[in-house]
């Protein structure tokens, strides 16, 4: 049998109209904007209220401490609402939209694989319907207005040594990371350093996935800090009178993006922010859609649920006023033997000593999401050809113990059929008491909160701020930022701040060496290490393999 | 009376579905791709031969040297298109598409005025359908690839030193003119000089204007020369393997919009090329769109007919295979007072010698049109309130000396029923015999070349290349480029290459003092002076004012 590309996949599929499958869902039709036959936005603000009671269960698809290939978060999502569609279920599902950058470097698209995938795919991976070019164009004048302003005479005293706003571009490109812009004489601007940050970094990403309506969007805009005067003071968006421009540049940007699984479930692709100095999320907006018109929507948020999940609660759900209903853990029996100790090159061989070993991981993954979370939960095991019956086993039973049930999702060679068994297991989850709660509170402390989530979440004994984090936070407090929630930028590989300690590390500290602020988020991230912010391309980026024929057709794109 | 301003006029007028204003043209309905209800994007592969016989009139609007406030090319160009309309003829209009980046300056928007605009006007200044930012992620992907190339050992020995390809941004930002770039140490790139242009000066714009199909700009895209390597040889897209993904990049900004006038007229909006270091006119696919469904089809031309008429007839007829019917010079009489020497501050004051004075400048770009570029004129005065009967009837005068008719356009105020008389006579015109010709031949030397369009077309005494441009003339003809047509980047204020010198003046020398290859666009640029690629924000920019409702209706955009 030959295996076919995803491309390939999603190319023999026909696409039904995105008017039939918004239809399907009772999306009133003079609500679309259609974008071609197979995309469109919606005009959220042409619908009802979209808090409504009537709502849908919210599935959150999370995963245990990913290894660097992943372990098949979205395909298991778009799989699953499939399933639920199979089983005639009224199903929808919340993603993120795909950053034009990676495409080009080693990685490929974010729109699922094999029979479990987004379309159309090419569409999504390139401009889609031009949502970041949007984004990076407000974050762009935000920039030029800013030195503009410092050009013109700088009434508002900005120090442009203490500027926090970069440019961006939604490309890998390491030659901006670090540039020095202004140069050659007074009519060329003030020569200043200065860096460029890939789009989905941008701040305004995450204000978009965060914005509730147009309003709530200005309103976030316009808190923007884009650095500090020479008194100290923070200078925000509204100072240079950028929110409303910001906002005409976003209006269509905000409505969010209908497409289909090849299933032709409903697919809800909107907004993008990074899991690290970011929430990881897709926009609130889409995932309130999601839950108005479905009877079950599935989201899923970035890397491991230490990181993922943790900011879905505390930060989403917490500013969105959203509460899942239901969780599913996703895991691999090849990272599980990666946690257990094993070699990357020895993943191919059974060993169940070696998921045994790696078993904590996905145990405390477990109890975090029970009784730190308080959701129901259920496993679902991506499965891959080498996976033995003994190794499947040691994680059933394992889970059995916890009294969490276990499914096997074959979603990416069998699409919605191989994952009706997770479907009808997440059904019954739904109909549970969920205990749904935040690990920490508004009110507590930024040192709380921080704490509270390495003992409670991470399992680690505490937090350790470097004397400039330190300062910060005295800032951050006297500023009037102290109830925000935290985005902790932490490595994905560990529980811990040591991307080298796999399994459930215990007896650990982690040290906050920066806390800033996003104001107009609303959330103050946490920087435990560097953080990239412009990936760069590898020595044969995949964008030289990339190629269209006469006729329009895309090739080497996955 | 109260004026409207353009975006009040524009938002009382009911659009017609695009569908609808396609279908009257004949275009198939398959072809469209939707971007809402009001704009579509055509795929020219789903058409017949675009080259086909049965092809519509081609006119071209083009104007007296301008002043700074323009003479109103694109409103006439729109007017007259509704005029026809409503004489019952089969009109259809090809325009460039505005940039972003100037719409937050000074100036607003680029899609007509009063009652002869393009709608819907918010979309076409913004976003759009994508086209630009497109654009810019296709060159700087190419920024991204050169650099990554030369960071992961530069194989093809690129000279940092000597790259002339530039990233570029849609914002007005001069902060980014001139930068340095790859700073801080070896996983951040390789140190160097390096700058940003607007978009609308990227080459890859002028590329995506003249190519005909999807192979053709993928060929044009492998030609571009980003620098030289140590050598000295020119390296090419092709050569960093960047074409395949660029033209993936650009499958659907090539297919040309359409959306509609005021009084539902269709207009192909495609592409936006600079008029100075590009050739100024927007997509041979939108133009010949226009000609294959329409029987007028009107276009426009950069600047005065010095600049932008020459480099239609020069670069974009020549290199599409075009051949216009009619040509519509617009004057005004404001700009011929200033011509004739009157103070700008003066210019609502009657002055019948002033006009008199002014009218050698009219009468040099009929002498081009019809005897350099040997085509059919009519002259359109486009009306302003200060203009009196004694003025206007001077230069009806002067133009029946040289057997020219003389239209008034009142189309700003009164729409296509403005510009009937305009219409009647452009529609005779087409009915003669046009002896079109190009100002010089492939075969002539550049130095003739650019002789020739300083004697014929400026009235000037010839060229003198400086030093360096003569360096530079040698090299390109060694390269193989002697044969591409110029583009001249000269001042659109006077003939000559000094701003000042208003009228038409004579016994001027041209001084060369760059000449640069667009080796992907096909031309050469022949520099007279600085040229400005990147414009800066005023004090006071247009982008404070703008500003956006809950519903998401837009204010201060003009």
């Amino acid at each position: 049998m030959t295996i076919l590309s995803d491309i390939e996949i999603a190319n023999q599929v026909e696409m039904l109209p995105i008017k039939e499958v918004a239809n399907k869902l009772g999306i009133p039709e003079d609500s679309l904007s259609l974008y071609g036959n197979y995309k469109a936005k919606i005009n959220v603000s042409k619908l009802n209220d979209l808090e409504d009671t009537n709502r849908g269960k919210l599935i959150l698809v999370t995963a245990i401490t990913p290894t660097p290939a992943g372990e098949g978060k979205t395909t298991t999502s778009v799989g699953l609402v499939d399933a639920l569609s199979k089983i005639d279920k009224k199903a929808a599902i919340a993603l993120r939209e795909p950053s034009l950058g990676p495409v080009f470097g080693v990685k490929g698209g974010a729109a699922g694989g094999g029979y479990a995938q987004v379309v159309p795919m090419e569409d999504i991976n390139l401009h889609f319907t031009g949502d970041f070019h949007a984004i990076g164009a407000a974050n762009n004048l935000l920039a030029a207005m800013l030195d503009n302003h410092i050009h013109q005479g700088n009434a508002l005293g900005i120090d442009s040594r203490r500027i926090t706003w970069k440019r961006v571009v939604d490309m890998n490109d390491r030659q901006l990371r670090h540039v020095v812009d202004g140069l050659q004489g007074r009519v060329n601007g003030v020569p200043r350093e200065d860096g460029f940050d890939i789009t989905v970094a941008s701040e305004i990403m995450a204000v978009l996935c965060l914005a509730n309506n147009i309003t709530d969007l200005k309103e976030k805009l316009s808190q923007i800090i884009i650095g500090y005067s020479f008194e100290g003071k923070p200078v925000t968006a509204k100072d240079l009178k950028a929110e409303g421009v910001m906002t005409a540049l976003l209006k269509e940007a905000i409505q969010p993006n209908i497409v289909q699984t090849l299933e032709h479930s409903p697919a809800f692709i909107h907004g993008g922010p990074f899991a690290n100095i970011a929430h990881g999320c897709n926009s609130v907006l889409a995932t309130k859609l999601a839950l108005k018109y479905a009877d079950y929507a599935v989201t899923e948020a970035g890397f491991g649920a230490d990181l993922g999940a943790e900011k879905f609660v505390d930060i989403k759900c917490r500013l969105a006023n959203l509460s899942p209903d239901a969780v599913v853990l996703v895991a691999t029996i090849r990272a599980l033997k990666m946690h257990g100790g094993m070699k990357k090159a020895d993943l191919a061989n059974e060993s169940v000593d070696a998921v045994i070993k790696g078993l904590p991981n996905l145990e405390k993954h477990l109890s975090n999401i029970q009784e730190v979370y308080g959701m129901p939960v259920v496993v679902a095991i991506n499965k891959f050809p080498t996976d033995t019956e003994a190794e499947l086993e040691a994680v059933k039973k394992a889970c059995q113990q916890r009294n969490v049930d276990v499914a096997l999702s074959d979603v990416w060679a069998n699409g919605g059929a191989g994952g009706v068994d997770l479907a009808n297991k997440v059904i019954e989850l739904t109909e549970r008491q969920s205990n749904f709660s935040f690990v920490y509170e508004g009110t507590d402390s930024i040192e709380e909160k921080l704490t509270k989530i390495v003992q409670k979440v991470y399992g680690g004994k505490g937090v350790e701020l470097a004397p400039v984090a330190r300062k910060e936070l005295a800032e951050l407090e006297k500023l009037g930022f102290g109830e925000y929630p935290i985005c902790m930028a932490k490595t994905q590989y560990s529980f811990s701040d040591d991307a080298t300690l796999l399994g459930a590390p215990t007896d650990f500290t982690v040290k906050i060496r920066n806390l800033r602020v996003s104001a107009g988020a609303g959330f103050i991230v946490a920087l435990t290490g560097a953080v990239m912010t412009m990936p760069g391309l590898p020595k044969s980026p995949a964008a030289e393999r990339i190629d269209v024929d006469s006729e329009g057709n895309i090739s080497g794109l996955f």
